[in-house]
């Protein structure tokens, strides 16, 4: 694509943005509905675009050059998919609509009042990868949110996502909000092309591998949303519980070790070296994970009263660069600290500042490790996969931030809008600043109770 | 400075915050109180290395290479200006703490709650140009929010602002925050190496000209937060009232013309074109203000029934660029639009999405003008002087901010703080996911009344 292209796709998101702000809310509730029938009247020919993209994509598996894990991800036909990608739109459709909600208000002075009020954002950018079903769930969300959307799929699944876009546009058009509302790209090169328009384009959202994102983040002066690193800690403080040690770790690591919210590190207070570690160590070897120890757990796991077999295959020396490194399968990196402190020090010069959990019975040291570490989610005796928007009770989820500006830890539909204020004279001859002042009138600054603006 | 220096300031800047985490807040209340108690006992001092860098300064303007309005804001001693500087200090100690308080509260499950609690962002890096009150007044506002900061001034105020850097960490030692808590950087070659850091700097506020934020968005991957252009806009609608028209206009331009929410823009609905128009002209004219009229407006102005002298001098035909221009004078722009619409259309193409205000006597124009305009501030019947920190009652403000990420508008302390979320079991074995699902527990999400977090 040429750059003068990119350019005329941004422009009309921007303008189809700029359009949408006076199109009722009840429009973009009715675009979610009709997108849901477009898609239930192609199926078949959705599926059976899919399939030729599953065909494609199991070629490049046999000539190796696409992971097996991957192809699977783009199956849209496997178990309840379909109809899980379905509900989500119902289910966006039915959540609270996050515009037009008041967060402050004040009566500057009689006649004179301020609100402070939630609206969309603007242009989203979102690149993600593999799943198809992505492109309907984030443009659910962005319609719903009011935002105007550009969407970038893998390119393994080009064939699936243009035809759900086609559904898109085919739903948009049943209503009044503008056709490029939701605007579907293919290639790279768009893509870079793209993330230079920062006078059109507001937020970019990657939703993928850590060097997609990280390649976003570098070349873009847009804000990202997102992140790269999952490297999520668990940490055995000197009173943490057994029991409740054990289910917490192996949960952290081996619910779903490809998740970002899975745990990578597990950190053990040397006071618990020879008391709660063994029976960790015990119960993860059992559950299969690979352990990267220093030298203190190293030792103390030889040392098992039964060690179970093939020990030296399961159980490896770390290097320093073990503790950096998000494992994504059942691989844990394990050391021993000799106090909290040092373990919040270590957790926030090593952790990706996604979510870490302590293991403790002290509340002097819940309080201090949740105040301490310096990450979105700070957990006390509960795993790190809590970190998730349905979890939360978000209804569904944008991503999740590792950073801290505008929204951190999973995002919902208000990580998706901003606000403005609205300003009103009621009084006979407007407000003007100069009749405010010393000697003058004064800021009254009284406070509005307000859920909606009232003009 | 070389490039490992600026890493060791930004390094010892995160470390600085990352310790701060577990110092009481009531430490950065006497941290504030402490500064302005060592800027007192070293006033004489200060004031004197002020006048050396204002006599640097004159010499600067006689040599025509710097302006007389840059060398006054140098200016320490003038007026009550040391004074207010130290009262606000006391002011932002006396402010709310913005840290700790929660905004969204839940039980997930029996003994299992989350919290989003409202926490300091990190390291900020604030560069702003002549004025050196504004160090300790960023000082201020950062240490109450509980972020570290890095700081520089302009190259004019080195003298002054070396000394009042030196009372601030005089002022800090005082309490148990870290000493590198906030530190003062001299040269542009510092700000450029840490533009790069964005491993230890969360968030960078430019304060200062258009040029300057402009740079510093365009180098750094670190997100900005501010405005570089103030365009805002006056729309004379349809049912506009004269005298409203008059007094509004006149204010916004006028009040104060080189602040960044002075208007630069007049919109004329071509329905007012020869009935509110010419009164608005004639007051803009009397104040000294010059025009810069499209064909249609400039037409009326000469047809005024007893127009001013030297009118030709004072009202001339506008370029399509005018529009585009932030004048910080005198000088407004004037286009005649025929509807609504149009206006609203040209505003989201020529502003700089800062404020923007429509006169008119329609509630129906007031909610679209409002919803349809994209920028921080729409107002009805007020003047666009109304956008300020102070004015919105935030008692004191960072900035405004023409993003729309994160914050928008005038930002106050709010705007310096981010949100962690904190989980806590209190079940008898801790809380893991594994446990949830279909057939097995499901989320309560049962919403928790709370301000603080309870642990």
């Amino acid at each position: 694509m040429s750059e003068s292209n990119a350019h005329e796709i941004a422009r009309a998101a921007k303008s189809a943005f700029e359009g949408s702000q006076l199109v009722p809310t009840s429009e973009r509730v009715k675009a979610l509905h009709e997108i849901r029938n477009a898609l239930e009247a192609n199926k078949t020919q959705i599926l059976e675009a899919n399939k030729h993209d599953l065909q494609a994509a199991k070629a490049e598996v046999d000539a190796g050059r696409m992971s097996e894990s991957l192809m699977k991800r783009l199956d849209l036909g496997k178990g309840d998919k379909w109809d899980s990608m379905l509900q989500g739109i119902s289910d966006v459709a039915g959540l609270p609509d996050p515009t037009g909600s008041v967060s402050y208000a004040s009566e500057l002075d009689d006649d004179l009042e301020l609100y402070r009020v939630s609206c969309p954002i603007g242009v989203l950018l979102v690149i993600f990868e593999a799943r198809p079903e992505v492109v309907v769930n984030i443009a659910s969300l962005a319609i719903k949110s009011g935002n105007a959307a550009i969407l970038k799929g893998g390119k393994e699944s080009n064939r699936t996502t243009s035809l759900l876009s086609k559904a898109i546009s085919a739903g948009l058009s049943k209503t009044s909000l503008p056709e490029t509302y939701v605007q579907t790209i293919q290639t790279r090169a768009e893509v870079s092309s793209l993330l230079e328009l920062d006078q059109y384009i507001d937020l970019v959202i990657p939703r993928g591998s850590n060097s997609l994102v990280r390649n976003i983040q570098n070349n873009t002066r847009i804000p990202v949303m997102g992140h790269a690193d999952g490297i999520c800690s668990v940490f055995l403080d000197e009173t943490a519980d057994v029991e409740k040690a054990v289910r917490i770790v192996v949960d952290s690591k081996t619910d779903y070790p490809s998740a970002c919210n899975a745990a990578e590190n597990l950190i053990i207070h040397e006071a618990v070296l020879n008391t709660v570690w063994p029976a960790v160590a015990k119960a993860l070897l059992e559950a299969g994970v690979t352990l990267l120890c220093d030298s203190a757990s190293l030792t103390a796991v030889k040392s098992l009263p039964s060690p179970p077999k093939n020990l030296d295959r399961h159980v490896q020396l770390s290097q320093p660069s073990s503790y950096s490194t998000e494992h994504l399968s059942l691989t844990l990196s394990v050391i021993v600290l000799p106090s909290l402190k040092s373990a919040i020090e270590f957790i926030n010069s090593h952790s990706s500042h996604h979510t870490d959990s302590i293991v403790t019975e002290s509340d002097a040291s819940a309080s201090t490790f949740c105040r301490g570490v310096d990450s979105a989610g700070t957990f006390v005796n509960a795993s790190t996969r809590f970190a998730d928007g349905f979890r939360y009770g978000f209804g569904t989820e944008v991503g999740i931030s590792t950073g801290r500006i505008h929204a951190r830890g999973p995002v919902g539909l208000e990580g998706l809008v901003t606000y403005k204020y609205m300003m009103r004279s009621k009084g006979s001859s407007g407000h003007i600043v100069g009749e405010f002042g010393t000697g003058k009138k004064q800021y009254k600054h009284k406070k509005i109770e307000a859920n909606a603006v009232p003009f």
